[in-house]
């Protein structure tokens, strides 16, 4: 059992794709994931799943169709199973987000902004 | 549903108390906890569960039989179920911890320090 920290800065640091998570840890069958964020992403919904965000550094926004919600470093997220969203930063954002192993980024939405799964750092 | 993030030194500022988990957020069937941490825990053991722990402020260890893990801010770590491990600070540390809603925070060990479950800020 290996009893190296997870830094997350660490991380981040060996990336540098937008929307592009990165698996850090798995607890159970739920995987923590980075991810840098800049500009708009796709509208989507996970139907199965609710999903959180955390950010590490810097400012996103998760729109919803009846308003936004605004995120700071230090501030987090639950956006509920079945509520279409869509995550945007204006600058690099780069946040943390957890839920259950095999969820797809961009969910029933698909197109060229769906990342390749379950790739760990 | 609220549009207001759930803002982590915010909810740290709202209790003192150490060992007292304070649930924050959930995601699915899986908690959020806030706690600040100082002195030894108790050896415990959670039998049915993994546990990530998250440093948000300070640094505090994860001891175990065979070897100690040392977290400071922005890192974390994953203990998995089954394994015993023992938290400690030397001095006080604000964490973030994830787990199944219903884990409680002594696992099979009891005593003194185990914490009302279930208790939201």
């Amino acid at each position: 059992m290996s009893k190296t920290p997870i830094n997350l800065q660490n991380k981040f640091s060996q990336f540098s794709e937008y929307w592009s998570p990165r698996v850090i840890a798995e607890m159970n069958d739920y995987q923590f994931k980075l991810a840098k964020i800049k500009n708009e992403f796709t509208w989507h919904v996970h139907h199965k799943t609710d999903e959180v965000f955390l950010v590490i550094e810097g400012t996103m926004s998760i729109e919803f169709r009846d308003g936004d919600v605004e995120l700071s470093a230090g501030e987090m997220y639950v956006v509920p199973k079945g509520v279409e969203h869509k995550p945007y930063a204006k600058e690099e954002c780069k946040i943390m987000f957890i839920e259950p192993r095999g969820v797809v980024n961009t969910g029933d939405a698909g197109g060229d902004l769906t990342a390749k799964n379950d790739v760990w750092l």
